[in-house]
């Protein structure tokens, strides 16, 4: 992407099928995307007071780890594997007995965009919980931003797209971003059809109706709560950690 | 996609990196969209009275056009190639010269879309010039629709999403359509706000950014002309002919 001098630039992913063609090539961080839910319970864990998450990205993998003695929340579909401990909602990683602990994490969608994106760069976990402490953390690290939707079942979702929207309106307004993406100029036009009306507006999201479906949209009014937190995860030797 | 009964679906597909994800499987007829401008340049050139356009996806494709006597239109990045006899403007396509003749067309971005879709369905030009017509056609046909953007590079861009808001609108508006696909909500989203002021709204468009680079911007004012013609072109054979 050409940008001014001094200006750092945001590029939006609507889905980890489009990460290989992103244009920005050098010096960036990628925030990875996932509302419903696994960016929303990763932010939550951290600042709950768990150690460390280590997302894995098969059930293989998942149920290696519980071998291994690590918590394991696991869930395909929005259905809990039988060997893990529990599912991928927010409210389990609220409980005292996780307090401390590390948690192997496999998911439906946001484990392959975290995957798709740490080989070849900075990785931070963002979700509306932590929206504002996010903006502001990655407007002192001086570096290009990527947000990296993880969609669903690699198509694109409103849920993620709003939320893109939201932190690329916060980054170009207080700082020295600026944007030539078309996937990061339409998420902030959702974004401001949305924000006065978050629940009502993400309503229509079909991701919503198929959590509906499982009986699972308890945490939604949870998950659109904007700045809960203060907490920064981040990516760091395959581990979530606080920044 | 779930649909109630005798109801047909619609859905949008941002870029043909996507393609391949749809979730629409069957009975479904693909709209290929490349606002700036290989869609546009079709419509004006089926509508001003050329008899065939061939699509043809590379340089070495559109070069053995050329050898067998058929007029090429043929571009990368906006730029004519020396082989071709003119570009993908759709004011090239209204010369007198052009009418009853069958052109090999060869485009960055739209050519790939039309081949990416050309195997397992039926595929049919979309273009603001047409959109009232075309949704009226697509109303007629009794299947399912998937509007597929052409992008830019791979990526997600403004125009075509608009269009694709803009004719997703009018099907669920008029007929028995409807739609779980985010992709599509989204994109009306973004039609009702660009629909009152599309020229000031493309503004933002990076493509169009590139276009006025190329000093090729004179053709965007026609370009969103909405309804300019009835055209329905359709890939019959590896040719776009009148339906």
């Amino acid at each position: 992407m050409t940008k001014p001098k001094d200006k750092f630039t945001v590029e939006v992913c609507f889905t980890p099928v489009l990460y290989p063609h992103i244009l920005t090539q050098s010096n960036f961080i990628v925030v990875i995307v996932d509302i419903l839910r696994a960016t929303t319970s990763i932010c939550t864990a951290l600042a709950c007071g768990v150690k460390a998450i280590i997302p894995v990205a098969t059930l293989d993998e998942a149920r290696e780890m519980k071998k291994k003695g690590y918590l394991v929340a696991s869930e395909r579909d929005g259905i809990v594997m039988d060997f893990a401990d529990f599912g991928n909602s927010p409210f389990n990683f609220m409980k005292p007995e996780v307090k401390g602990k590390t948690i192997a994490y496999s998911t439906t969608n946001g484990t392959k965009a975290i995957q798709a994106a740490s080989n070849d760069s900075n990785v931070v976990i963002g979700s509306f919980l932590n929206l504002s402490a996010l903006a502001i953390w990655l407007i002192q690290q001086q570096k290009n931003v990527v947000i990296l939707s993880s969609g669903w079942k690699n198509k694109f979702n409103l849920e993620d797209s709003v939320f893109a929207g939201a932190l690329t309106s916060i980054l170009l307004k207080n700082s020295g971003f600026v944007t030539e993406c078309d996937s990061a100029k339409a998420a902030m036009d959702l974004w401001k059809l949305a924000r006065n009306n978050l629940m009502e507006y993400i309503e229509k999201a079909s991701h919503r109706h198929r959590l509906k479906k499982l009986v699972l949209d308890d945490v939604l009014e949870y998950t659109f709560t904007v700045d809960s937190t203060d907490v920064i995860p981040i990516l760091n030797n395959g581990m979530i950690i606080k920044a």
